[in-house]
């Protein structure tokens, strides 16, 4: 590796890279390829950021901001057409080929062996042999997805649905109309392209589609600029935003404070936009009230049955060496898990795992016995 | 001052109060008679603890513990009988007699120009002419408060309700039985005293009077052992839970995060501890999720409206020097407050306080318009 064209690739000096690499720029020496990832954005890098040990650089997949007033945010944001893709929920990964083998790249930089596993499962070989340079940038969605597991798309176990593109030692995404193309001519499955408007005329539509979304428990939309030209806006469901309340105050104790509050006041804001009269803004007002007390209610009642307050997600692998792989890899992102025995399912592993919730358990255990807070 | 005799009732050595005097203690030099305050809690010593020019020492109020699930509460915390107060909703002073005068003191240890004067106005100078070195610890409650105005109570502009005492130099509190006393003999009012009962049985009779003080909109109560033998517990109505949340969603961007969840999980213990069906737990549903986006969407329609999102107080006072002096009382709090003309009102003044709240103000501001969050 030549410290100085990396340092050029990333738009930094030789200084400046030699220092990030005392501060944000962390070692990854498992599994292989050894690797170099950006821990927080520095120096207008991503967070997430991959060096590989040959210099190529992966760039990690920029935040996409969220509209919170969706009309006017269309109209401040976009000019000419804009596509309304499906927001999926999941987990975002970059696939990548190196040295001939396909890697699947977490959020954060590291290679996610599970990942990995089913990228190389759902992904045919050619994409990469055509286009070694090629960053598939998407979201991993299913039930045997360990993070966020969803039984609402057409997908049996895990599967990679593709949302952008990029190529390596570029910052550059290549767009809607790029990643559909290739999606169609390698059969990569897509995040749905859900229409195209006139951004000045899309808010009505986009709504709409939003409605529908939310009925079916999908999550929400990304607006993508047809040509490129800025960058996409998120934009989610009022039921998705109350079903990450659900989880949260399930698990009330292990979560991040604004977490709730934001999810909150993004229900205000769609309520206003929407104009919503008395009954609908009743309902909203049920909806949001029972994603909270619903599960606080659970875990409460959960705890004074005498049961341990737990997370339980599965995942489905061809090799059970992937799984031990992928125990490892939580534990070195700080995850605690139990994974269980592996059950043998047709030419696979289904393998149920427990995270312990141990604030919540801890809290919940103290105050249902009496204790303060 | 003797720093050694100091040192002796905080129950420290005199190097370690040398060594607070550098971080946690801070002087205040006005409004007269100058003090140290101890800006945080230190060695066992409370937040709010004063130490006057003369040695005087006057304990910071103790924080009184909330029980979540209340009948496993009162069984591990409380034995023979309990008794039941109303907890008042406004803010907590300590009441002292200092050279003769007496002066409010806040909870964080200040003078507050504005409660010495309401005092000054509630209390007969003899109680302190009879107990020089008693500490009248109480709410002060009503309309004209400016931190939580009420109209809840049968005050028409801001009264001083007695709940504790205690004495200068002492960190004991005298309990129930002798602050109802003294507020007989010396014609003070009280936190109502709601029953007494055997702690063992008290269960269902607390919660009778929590669902009627909710009814009626009040905050809730604190349970004290008749023997103040071990420490008060409170216990709040979901009512108070909500309508907290209104206050707090409807500046949402200016609130501590753990404010917002704290009362959301309360309501979770509620309902499962009094054992809601499906009626009652919609009713407690929909009004927790009204309380949220109902106060957000009046925020997001005022400032779509052009209006400034602010907090309107008012105070009543006999003398215009202590609305200035209660000003820079605010300021060096770190409030950010603009005080209107005083109204003449009979022998008093009427005056208007607005409390910018910026950061939501700008927040909401700039989210109306379209931009991301």
């Amino acid at each position: 590796m030549n410290p100085e064209r990396v340092a050029g690739k990333l738009g930094l000096s030789r200084e400046r890279l030699e220092a990030l690499h005392k501060t944000v720029i962390k070692r990854s020496s498992w599994p292989e390829p050894r690797l170099w990832r950006f821990d927080k954005p520095a120096s207008g890098v991503e967070a997430g950021t991959v060096i590989f040990e040959n210099g190529e650089i992966v760039h990690g997949y920029p935040k996409i901001r969220r509209a919170m007033m969706l009309g006017p945010a269309l109209n401040t944001h976009f000019s000419g057409n804009v596509a309304v893709e499906e927001k999926m929920n999941g987990y975002n990964v970059r696939i990548v080929s190196y040295h001939g083998d396909l890697l699947a790249l977490t959020r954060g930089g590291f290679i996610c062996p599970f990942s990995t596993e089913v990228a190389r499962k759902n992904l045919h070989p050619r994409i990469f042999e055509d286009n070694p340079d090629l960053v598939l940038c998407g979201e991993m969605v299913g039930p045997d997805n360990p993070y966020v597991p969803k039984r609402i798309y057409q997908v049996k176990s895990i599967e990679f649905f593709l949302f952008d593109l990029s190529h390596k030692n570029s910052k550059r995404l290549m767009g809607v109309a790029r990643t559909h193309e290739l999606a169609k001519e390698y059969g990569i499955r897509t995040a749905p392209l859900l229409g195209e408007f006139q951004a000045d005329r899309a808010y009505p539509q986009i709504v709409e589609i939003v409605r529908r979304l939310g009925r079916a428990g999908r999550e929400g939309v990304i607006i993508k600029d047809s040509e490129n030209r800025v960058g996409p806006v998120k934009y989610t469901t009022s039921e998705s935003n109350c079903s990450d309340l659900q989880f949260a105050f399930r698990y009330y104790n292990d979560n991040a404070l604004d977490f709730f509050v934001s999810r909150a006041v993004r229900e205000g804001f769609q309520s206003v936009e929407w104009g919503e009269g008395p009954e609908e803004f009743k309902a909203r007002a049920l909806r949001l009230g029972e994603s909270i007390i619903g599960p606080l209610s659970e875990t409460i009642r959960n705890k004074m049955a005498g049961e341990q307050i737990v997370q339980q997600v599965q995942i489905r692998v061809r090799s059970i060496q992937t799984a031990r792989d992928f125990e490892q890899h939580l534990r070195r992102s700080g995850t605690r898990a139990i994974f269980d025995i592996p059950e043998p399912d047709g030419d696979e592993y289904l393998i149920h795992i427990i995270k312990p919730v141990m604030s919540t358990n801890d809290k919940t255990e103290a105050l249902v016995k009496g204790q303060f807070w």
